[in-house]
């Protein structure tokens, strides 16, 4: 499973029953979450997404309807007793404003809270199969999008053939990475006897807040899916630059020159109830749109 | 009018789709917030509370859940073009966090932030008609609670007396504070023709979280309704005293020291899923108990 759970998709303020940025990708090895925006705990207790699965935060730059909700789940993981370690990546003065604030609440963590900065894209981590990278957006502040890259995927057991010749379950995971089985008589089994090819890896792109900006496209590029902002329609191409956000038809260039598969559309302005419009605009462009619905699972 | 909506009951951790802590008070003045846990925001576009109306907010603690969500109204506002004053009352240290978070969004607010440190307790601000005044609990960081208190009730006009004197319209405002009216041929109506009196002047005190402490009494004695925080049943007692949080019966038992007419509790622990039991508890200590139950306005 590579998916992305949408738990936020409008712009700044909350309006229409609908939240700040925040997602949850879930992969074979953990859970993350990307963005943060205030309310999105009470979104995630709404869609039954277990907080104690999430691994590793990455917030993608410091205005407030990207982070304003982070301070209050690292306080819940510390009043439901996590142990294990959290990982966050964000902006470096992003780790002095979450010290601070503990520290006058008077709360030590019973977790180990890790932070890694971004100050400027590259590598960041690699969790179980999973790499990941950020790349610099062009906003108003200093803002990251992030690449999430299964390093290799893992080949698939063949159950009818692992029972026949029976392989010890306890020896999968090395089957699923390409090794041959040696059974009790010292007879090879190859791998490919036992597996089948793994399919392609997957990548996903989370491209935050910004302009249109074609930079960004060597980062993205062939990715099986990727989340570009729409703040505004078409119409609004002027303001989109002026506030340093997108449009429909940007978001959809992006995709078609990046030649990613499929493009999931997001941070909708308050000013819009309906979202129809934000669809068939960038569908027009770009036709593997989707829209960033809260509560559902995209799989990558 | 002046009475407390309730934006959120519960303690810590949100759960059974109870918030964390956050109050509106509305008198003939204007509205003020008290406490502003994570999510409130949301609730007040859910209940219709105009956020413009607010004036002033009170910060009770700085432990997550009585402010993580303040931050992003403050930002609301400014996204919202707001350009009138707003108050904030609390722990002066809280404005180093609002301050940095603007900073590090290189956020210009359009309008006048005032802040007003509530470092010990006493007299606050006067706002029209209301005297706000704090007072310290007995809780684990520094911790306040809030009294508001009508200076003096207005006369009311009797409308047809001040036709039958031709007074007028403008001059009703001087009539609710007492004067005389001197007619067109200098005849003097003493006010008691035009107006009859004034009912008592009301307090409410919002008591905030903390331990049962007979201190906090004196503050609060003769109140027409106080908000006590209850964690926990009576049962919990020692884990209440050792988390610096109160019990039902507590509660109630300083409504009754205190004389109070009416007593709204709260803060209900995360553990709890019904809320039967609190409110049965406290009435058999103090029978004049409502639950502070989210979207409910209490007249005072």
């Amino acid at each position: 499973m590579f998916g992305v759970t949408v738990l936020g998709n409008n712009s700044a303020v909350p309006a229409f029953g609908r939240h700040p940025t925040s997602q949850v990708i879930t992969t074979s090895g953990g859970k993350f979450l990307v963005d943060r925006g205030e309310g999105t705990q009470i979104q995630m207790i709404n869609y039954k997404i277990r907080r104690s699965r999430i691994s590793h935060i990455f917030i993608s730059h410091l205005h407030g309807d990207h982070y304003f909700g982070l301070i209050g789940l690292l306080n819940s993981f510390a009043l439901l007793n996590r142990t294990q370690k959290l990982t966050i990546v964000g902006p470096e003065i992003l780790k002095t404003i979450i010290d601070l604030q503990f520290k006058v609440a008077d709360t030590v963590l019973p977790y180990e809270l890790e932070f890694l900065p971004v100050n400027s894209g590259g590598y960041i981590t690699t969790v179980d199969n999973i790499e990941i990278r950020s790349f610099a957006t062009d906003h108003r502040i200093a803002c990251y999008g992030f690449v999430f890259k299964e390093k290799k995927n893992l080949r698939k057991i063949d159950i009818q053939k692992t029972s026949f010749h029976n392989v010890p379950y306890s020896f999968y995971h090395h089957l699923q990475k390409g090794a041959d089985y040696k059974d009790e008589n010292g007879l090879i089994i190859p791998n490919e006897e036992l597996t089948t090819s793994a399919g392609p890896s997957k990548k996903y792109a989370f491209c935050a807040d910004g302009r249109y900006n074609e930079t960004i496209i060597k980062h993205i590029e062939g990715a099986d899916m990727i989340y570009h902002e729409t703040t505004y329609l078409d119409n609004l191409a002027d303001r989109a630059f002026m506030r340093f956000h997108s449009t429909t038809r940007q978001a959809g260039r992006i995709a078609e020159n990046a030649g990613v598969k499929k493009l999931l559309i997001g941070h909708f302005s308050s000013k819009y109830d309906s979202l129809d419009e934000f669809l068939s605009e960038t569908q027009e462009v770009f036709p593997q749109t989707q829209l960033a619905l809260e509560g559902v699972t995209y799989l990558i």
